[in-house]
């Protein structure tokens, strides 16, 4: 590997100086993990994996990234699956500043990136007003991820000039999402966790004026070993996703680019998950 | 830095194997850059520069990721900077086809992420077509980068629950994008390489319903040392944005996430740029 600069990490010295009387303040890295393929960590994460003191996980951080961070290194595992909330938000938010007042070096490590979805902006938010310093590195994606080893293209001059990203959370059986704003054309739509609400996602976007037809695709566990792509249309895919027994973390992929899959796909990893 | 496995290039092995007539065929890997902080490159990616035959690449890609290139590796720059495309997109293709064709293993080194505005599509499209094995690699897109070190989450759980991404090329002094879909409230709405068209891109979203005060922000080479960022709202920004005389790239980020930057921001290089 070549020698890469290390970034100095003068906010921290700077702090420190600053407030010699206050002991010693550690530092936070918020870090994306990317979508579960170690290989697509970034140098910088993985950097600050190999030299953490603590470790703060969550359950979208994959097994294969997790073996990278050394035995010696303690780990805490801080949720969030549905309805297994290890840890409430703000009990982790508390919980970073702990670790960093404890004078360490603290990574907080995230599914994906943390400013997509991540709750990251909540947990540095805490940190930034307790003068604690840290520090964000971008992390790949889900939906970057997922459209790379699936084969689809989320912008493409010919089907796709946007690219609009949101959750499909349920809550008491109906999703709060701007319809309108999911149902404009010649964008692709991206749906983070959104597995339990395809049925009402698709019917939904075709009460809005989607053509039934209109291609969309869901992906389980993308870029690992156990990816299984079901490729469908608005009006096909729930039936054709329920019936292929997928599970979570999945993402799904609406839009006339996911037709481009049948030339571009060149992921077939050999499972019979 | 720990063993990751290598992923078996199976595709080439059985595509080779199945036409052993053909002569050799190598293959292409399409692969992300990220915005321009070497540390921010993907394990995989730096693999795949230290092992190619030759690095086709683009203007986006950074002079620090460049750097990276083995000396002996041969180089090919390809474009595209605006009124000056080195080569036209069909001629990038079939320029990938004929090194493969000459047995290469050929790196298409992309700024971000090749399948975000990258026309990642169009190229591995035409390797398609031609039977050449290739695979896709993720990178860190702009509007993640960018964020991460300007401070300013995509998305908040209190601020938007949406993002959007769109490009601003400009065509005969007008912007063909869907305003009504911009215009939608708590997103945030993300503009690649908008700087040119800023003045346009704000008076349409106040035009088409958005409120003037809504904060906004343009940032120059993000994530390495001569970023700057400038943030105002739809109604200041045009001005302040030409009076801080920027240069590309550029990005733009709009939306109620932007004023959490006054809290979250952490990057500061130290550049009279």
């Amino acid at each position: 590997m070549p020698t890469i600069p290390n970034r100095p990490t003068a906010a921290t010295l700077a702090r420190n100086a600053a407030s010699p009387d206050a002991g010693p303040v550690g530092e936070v890295y918020l870090v994306g993990a990317g979508p579960g393929d170690p290989e697509l960590l970034t140098l910088r994460a993985l950097r600050l994996i190999e030299r953490a003191d603590v470790v703060l996980y969550d359950n979208l951080v994959s097994a294969a990234v997790l073996d990278l961070i050394p035995p010696g290194t303690e780990r805490v595992y801080v949720g969030k699956r549905r309805a297994d909330h290890a840890l409430r938000q703000e009990e982790i938010n508390d919980l970073l500043v702990v670790h960093a007042r404890a004078g360490r070096r603290v990574l907080r490590l995230k599914g994906g990136d943390p400013f997509m979805f991540g709750r990251g902006g909540e947990e540095i938010d805490s940190l930034s007003a307790n003068g604690i310093p840290f520090e964000v590195v971008p992390g790949i994606t889900a939906a970057l991820g997922v459209a790379a080893f699936a084969g689809i293209p989320l912008t493409h001059r010919d089907h796709a000039q946007a690219c609009l990203f949101v959750t499909g959370h349920l809550k008491d059986g109906s999703m709060d999402l701007d319809w309108t704003a999911l149902a404009r054309p010649r964008q692709t739509v991206v749906v983070y966790m959104g597995l339990l609400c395809l049925p009402i996602l698709c019917a939904k976007l075709i009460e809005h004026g989607q053509s039934p037809d209109l291609p969309a695709a869901v992906i389980q566990h993308g870029t690992v070993p156990t990816q299984r792509v079901v490729t469908g249309t608005l009006a096909t895919l729930p039936v054709l996703a329920e019936r292929a027994d997928l599970h979570g973390p999945t993402l799904i992929i609406i839009g006339d680019v996911v037709r481009l899959r049948d030339r571009l796909n060149w992921f077939n990893p050999d499972v019979a998950a």
